[in-house]
């Protein structure tokens, strides 16, 4: 990037520390935005910095909000004796879109995953723990359906259960709308287990 | 989106307007931004409005450049009667990192594409016509090898040639180090033509 004017060359530098950026991405990035008005980068510039500003965890559930607690923890109409653990902010936003739960969420920001040396105490474990007052009725596990997620499942579970509070998982099956002959073999034998009556 | 708080869907918002970044991709690239610390993002937001604010297209060559006339252009030691025509500011980088030449360069902002409604009034043709003086000797044009750039090269080629000035085309050919055998036949047939003898 050597001939690059110093600031072109800063920005794609920076633009490289993004995650899926490589350089390629990042001198096409950089090539957009000196192609912008001025305008247009400051609306850009200021959207960033209000949102690292202004966002922040909640500290009941530890997704993002701009007040603490956030919405959901403090509206009163949800369920407080129903609480779904997820392991990102945005399957927050992916459970809250079905419109079908009507209990409060626990964020626990990752998975554990000895290979990327990620343990419990990485994770917002501790504060689950502490969220499991008596009055709290179920526990859903809605971590990822993969090595990472069930692991994590498992030792949620183990965790929880000697307390006294019913821990559910959620159902693995065949997704909707999908085609039986394309459902690969371990979430069919899961469907085939997971089986009700008609 | 409209369960993310609303600092984070206007970021969203604004990232999805970049090229190539999708909802998905957007939401990746929050979420990253808000796990940085201030001063990282900070590092980013400046960078963008710096090279914003500091890079200008030089007046001769329109390059991307700090200082008007650009460093190329400026240089006493480039041959200032050998002017290579290319699309895109990123050309002259590829061309520079070939350290084999030593001319000027000539930046058009594009090529040629009557199906975007892009014609010869909407490049830096009229710019380029207007360099070529008496004592400039050879016009490479160095067009992308699509079909757009050699349609470019045809049409400043007709424009140029009855000026006076040589006009010459990258040659086409094999890349070095690839397979002759996964070679397209367009290029095969072009390497063919092209042949020298040794």
């Amino acid at each position: 990037m050597a001939r690059y004017p110093k600031p072109m060359a800063r920005l794609i530098e920076e633009l490289v520390r993004l995650p899926g950026v490589g350089p390629k991405t990042a001198q096409r990035l950089a090539f957009f935005l000196i192609s912008q008005t001025p305008a247009e980068v400051q609306s850009l510039t200021d959207s960033m910095l209000q949102a690292k500003q202004r966002i922040i965890y909640c500290s009941q559930c530890f997704h993002l909000t701009e007040e603490d607690p956030c919405p959901i923890c403090s509206n009163p109409k949800r369920n407080k004796n129903f609480i779904c653990v997820v392991e990102e902010p945005r399957d927050v936003i992916a459970m809250e879109r079905t419109k079908s739960f009507d209990g409060i969420y626990h964020v626990l920001h990752g998975s554990i995953s000895p290979l990327e040396g990620i343990g419990p105490n990485d994770l917002k474990v501790k504060e689950l723990v502490a969220r499991i007052g008596p009055d709290v009725q179920e526990v859903v596990l809605a971590t990822d359906p993969n090595v990472e997620g069930e692991a994590t499942a498992m030792y949620l579970a183990r965790l929880l259960k000697p307390i006294g509070v019913k821990v559910t998982r959620m159902a693995h099956g065949m997704p909707v709308g999908s085609d039986l002959e394309y459902v690969d073999e371990v979430t069919l034998s899961k469907a085939l287990e997971g089986r009700r009556e008609l």
